[in-house]
């Protein structure tokens, strides 16, 4: 088995990017090389750090642009997010109105919906407005 | 219901700025998306880190401007605070004088009524006077 | 004679976004107070560094965005460019798609044709794509 | 002779700070130790580079609070600014409504008038709004 | 009442600086803000972290100049430690010649003596002597 | 006409990536929007700053591997270099064995065949061998 | 007894890289100094920390090239794995395609099964693609 | 008494550099501070972090030389070390050979035995051979 | 001959520090290497770059201490300054009070009429007073 | 013809390390590709910056060890410095004593001695003695 034989966007010429509405559809998963045994006699725990720099939305009362740094920290279970698809799922927020606290929930609960990780967090740093950076945390642990 | 929908200084074109009198009535919450079940089934735990390098006061006794980065870390419980409000509220501290520990403290109270958060902390980077930088920290966690 | 008298979009609340093609109309001027004798009676030169860490436009043949700082340095004769309304005119880029050495080449010429300053310099400081971080700079001066 | 005979402000318990509007009065200046040939028999040539991290006022047009930090370099022909009297200057302007390049240009334009030096520069770093930082600078030479 | 109103160093031109010997005598205090009840109603913890770059003794046996940054951090209880007073008080170890252990022992106790704080620590970050920075730090916790 | 009309690299889902000989045929280039006339009426000059974090080749006597970021600068004439080509030229390097200051000059000769610019520059800062990095830098200018 | 005397790449000159397959085979080990009695009788512990910022291997699916910093971090129990048979395993993966998060797994079985540690962590600070770094950790403690 | 009555190497012009072999009878200890009553009457808890950054040795297989930052945090019981003295001890391994995990094992303990400290670290900073840097760490705790 | 064989201060277990005045005299120089034919027979130009971050003096009018890093550039002609003698001259300007102007412009004069250099040029970085760092530089040029 | 075939050091196993006294028959040198036509038809003009962070030596009259990086920049003509000798030749000075203005000169001489460079600068970057650091700079250009 390949750990790659589902995927779709990744190495695809025919991307087609959304920008105008937050699609979690986007999202694509792939069998976690921790959770298989024969890859991992040891029995290591894994874990995955991930930046977005170059995220983008709008603010939902004056239209004007947002940018932030998403920042995703998790341990999976049996799936892991694959890259190109997390890269297409943040870039249909380019057209979306949403408040920062609103969207870095939003993320979280579309990515641990994805992936029924054992934790998830997901933070915001979002760039100053009126000189003042505000930067949300959404912290999902599997009950 | 929009979270917003209740805001008043966010995107307005009338705002008054006050310096004479920090004044908490300039404060303004809206409803914490973490504490929204149709927004987070997961129920992710929601935490926001704020970074105010623009703000200076007077000293109460010399009268010399003092000048700080402010920064909050708090979770919230059912309010956030808006940004824009945050603004005109550590604004009108512009031409008031007060010691570095007492203005920590008064914004760490203002915040918690305004809030009633589970944790709120409120540090304040003050630049050197006579070569010495203070930096007084105000801690609130909900008994 | 206030220097802003002219000026539409600085504190205006009815600021209206537009994001599908660059629009030099956006721009506005105002007179430099370095050419007005009774403000400047040393005959001071002028010079003005800005820096747009938020400008975000889309590729050309991949559709994929693009994110850039755009740096700009000039020296007015008799205009300067009015920071809302340069805000405006960049965010007008946000889902158009052009090579990033044309959309640097784009922003100087629409700039020199707004102000006639004695030079002007635009940098396109972009993110890495495929690794590798592409920066064009455009630069003018008046024969 | 002493260098600082004439001073006022340093060491002065007295000092009453100004905040409503520039003013060139407050500055001081006391004799260049460059320019006098007993405490300069090489015939060295000065210059100082002073840093003001502190600087703020207001926009003109919307009433809110601008931060810089002031940046100046000169060469003293017969006289020097003295370091407290120039805070005192630079405090004058906290409350006072003014373009960034206009600012720029009034403090060029006080420092000449007062120093009569042989070349004297002016940058004003402000930070940013909507996102970007304007940063003017205006440079004198005697002609 | 004033939380300042017995404090006699600050703003005082009167100030005769001391430079041969530490003298705890010179350090003053001032009721902390978060000790009194009606400015604190919420009941926040207060904490002061303290960087003084700026300090200087001599070596005991090879009377050398020595260099450090002193840092501060501490939990006041009821009294806080006023900053001219400080910087007073750490300037008069200029002439003294001390072990860097020595030293930084020395300040931990005459602040312990002054509040009796809730914790105190003190860290002094000596530069290098023989290519080599010594940096004591001594902890003081409430019994 | 598209300036990228005839561009193959770009977007292609077909991408052969050739590892065994620095291979110049798989530079594309296309016209500089510099040097149209239409597209830069008020004649900007045009200059591109390009940086390669990602560059890998081997020793040609220890075979073992040697990585650099590579730094090119240049002005255009009529041609602009494309970057998924560039991109694939560096990558051709990849199991080809030369000295840090041969691999630097050959970079340097391909891409002034390709392009017949104004100037262009390629700095090679390789990473240490021995604790010492050795950066080669080739600088071309139009006779 | 030498600590190194069964080591054989180190200090050899027939060095043979391979480059088409990751090779556990390449790595060799040494007795821990930490775990002989008369080199260490106080009974310290002992950790090492170790980074490799060349670390190079290809995409499975596009056959683009890979980049990472592998940091290392494990507490030996008997054994410790020698510096340049580290270097020559690190390199045989320069050829080979393998998804992030599977390579840093293996490269923690493979110093698993080599060193039997008391702890052992793998982190790969892999270069953005698509603009987003992916940075998986394996962690590998003793049952 | 005198904290440092018993030194010899501080202060002494006959400073005789060895070489050659790690020379444990360099170190030199004076008594703690923190330990005497009538210095520390508060009862603080004293600790000390020193950097080393011009360490250097051989490697025992090629004799090529090795460099490295050796960092050392203790919790002194009675005594303490003497810098100048540990300046001799370190520099006694410049033209001796040893791995670098044996080598930062060796400090430790030799330390110990001059100290008895409560706890003691010594992590070596070595610069990297191959490309990779090797930090080994040794760490102490009285039993 | 040695180059060194008419110093005094370096080595030397006797030094005596003092700190109640600039004293000259403590200056020592030795002949110039690059001045030496046989010692340079390509004829190379010899400069050299010192830097000073440990510089204390009082303010003339308030008694309290200033500090300064103080950066030295100088092309020496047929004499070099040797190091311990230039710590020991910019010691003694501990206990004196003098403005930073004149104090940079005093060290430069000393150090010309020490080694009448080709070039030398002195930069005082003096730390923040009331939040304003002033950084005086003097420059000789041999006429 | 290969570049690299007189080479002795560079892969050699052999090598055998001096390190009593600066010996510049260790330095090799191979033919600029630069100055080879074939290899460089446009004519492009080479320089190479090297920088030498682990270069130690002694002081020559306390015996006390001396660490400095050196930097050297050149202008081949025929020929360029092999990396391996050159790391040999700098090691060879460990155990010499020197000041620090005559190292940087002598190494500066050896090295034009063996290119017969257009150009070559060497700069030492010593670490400080008495908080003093001294970085003399050798600049030599063919006549
Ligand atoms: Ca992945
Ligand atoms: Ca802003
Ligand atoms: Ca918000
Ligand atoms: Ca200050
Ligand atoms: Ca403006
Ligand atoms: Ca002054
Ligand atoms: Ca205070
Ligand atoms: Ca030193
Ligand atoms: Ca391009
Ligand atoms: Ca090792
Ligand atoms: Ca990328
Ligand atoms: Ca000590
Ligand atoms: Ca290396
Ligand atoms: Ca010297
Ligand atoms: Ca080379
Ligand atoms: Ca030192």
């Amino acid at each position: 088995m390949k750990l790659h034989e589902n995927l779709q966007a990744l190495g695809s010429s025919a991307t087609a990017y959304r920008y105008d509405n937050p699609d979690p559809s986007l999202l694509e998963s792939f069998p976690s090389p921790f959770a298989i045994g024969e890859l991992n006699p040891v029995g290591a725990t894994g874990t995955i750090h991930i930046e977005c720099p170059e995220f983008t939305c709008l603010c939902p009362l004056t239209g004007q642009p947002d940018f932030a740094r998403i920042v995703i920290d998790y341990q999976p279970d049996k799936l892991c997010v694959e890259s190109k698809s997390l890269k297409l799922y943040l870039g249909s927020f380019r057209m979306f109105g949403e408040f920062h606290e609103a969207g870095v929930n939003r993320i979280c609960n579309d990515l641990v919906k994805l992936l029924a990780p054992v934790s998830l967090t997901v933070r915001g740093e979002f760039t100053p407005r009126g000189g003042i950076p505000f930067w949300p945390t959404a912290e999902y642990r599997k009950p």
